[in-house]
């Protein structure tokens, strides 16, 4: 039996819809009231296992799953030893330094050394600014980053972006973007080494539906 | 004017109580539909921040706020320099080691070396593994912890427990306490030395109240 980890919250949509093209069909994961965590596909051949964001790579590197559905903004933040199948393509988003319209800056490379930068995504901001050789002060939250300006706490803020609703809600800008993130198909190195084929049949079918279907229109 | 930081969640409608006894009303908080991040209170002294429970201590550290009402779970995991001041009483639950039903360990001291531990925190079951001389692999996630042992990942998990119904709907058993955690007021110890005597006045304040009140009766 395979076991797909999947993320909750907007990536699960289009997370289903793509595993039921490519034949493992978990809508009752959708269905309004579901509360279960581990649901069987309705073929019998797989299980689905809805985890948070963070928790998916987490749970195919340690192997109880063998694949998971997640976006490359939590791979990159959270770096485990996984195999990168299959860019999905949809769940697009950019991770961006935003600071207030109100703002002197308008390029990261602008900013003061050692201000302050409020985020949920420490890692990958650390490994920006060193790029910048600019070193700053990160201060970790874990919601509601765009509070960090408006308070007066953080100079900017490192953030995903989807539409820029956000932004424009709280009077913010974003002025550099980090990278652009998808959804992808991570696997267990080790269970696909040890396939006998069912997992190889879903990551080639993972890859025709992102070839040949757009999703999501 | 004061800015109080209160934690989204299972303590905030305890903390609202608390606060208006204390005479600070900031009840247009938990009116349905809210989706304001900042209010002030009805007398127009104090406004308050409402954030994640784990970015309350932030807030209140780097003088964004300048008390806040939190857990003592989420202080012990992210220790940071502020003033411990009023044990608020309520919003009391244990930080639990957990294993399954079926499992052979009934204390945490039986736990096999470098078995693995799932937990959202990481610094506490750290430190109290530690305090047990027992070396263990500690898996960071993100939400619901239970699944851990269910899906064979970890032999134990470390979480919180109110009621102990998740842990019984999900064939657990707590087998050992690292402790019992309530609501705390806390300051930033800067504000305090300045403070002439508006501080002073809400602290003091807060203390009658859990001297002379039962909430959530």
């Amino acid at each position: 039996m395979i076991t797909v980890a999947l993320a909750k919250g907007a990536l699960l949509k289009d997370s289903i819809i793509c595993l039921k093209t490519a034949g493992l069909d978990f809508t009752t994961l959708t269905r309004p009231g579901n509360r279960q965590l581990t649901v069987s596909s309705s073929c019998g051949r797989a299980r689905a296992l809805l985890v948070r964001n963070a928790d998916v790579p987490v749970y195919v590197a340690y192997g109880q799953a063998q694949l998971g559905l997640v976006g490359d903004d939590v791979l990159r933040e959270h770096p485990l030893e996984l195999a990168h199948l299959v860019d999905l393509g949809f769940g697009g988003c950019r991770m961006a330094v935003a600071v207030k319209q109100s703002s002197p800056y308008r390029r990261a490379a602008d900013l003061p050394a050692h201000c302050r930068v409020a985020t949920k995504f420490i890692h990958c901001a650390r490994t920006f600014f060193d790029s910048l050789h600019l070193p700053v002060d990160l201060i970790q939250l874990q919601g509601s980053v765009e509070l960090g300006p408006l308070t007066g706490m953080s100079e900017a803020i490192v953030d995903l972006v989807a539409t820029g609703q956000t932004l424009r809600d709280n009077g913010l800008v974003a002025i550099e973007d980090l990278f652009f993130s998808t959804a992808r198909l991570v696997g267990n190195p080790l269970a696909l080494r040890m396939d006998r084929g069912q997992l190889q049949e879903v990551v080639v079918a993972m890859g025709h539906v992102v070839r040949g279907y757009s999703l999501s229109p």
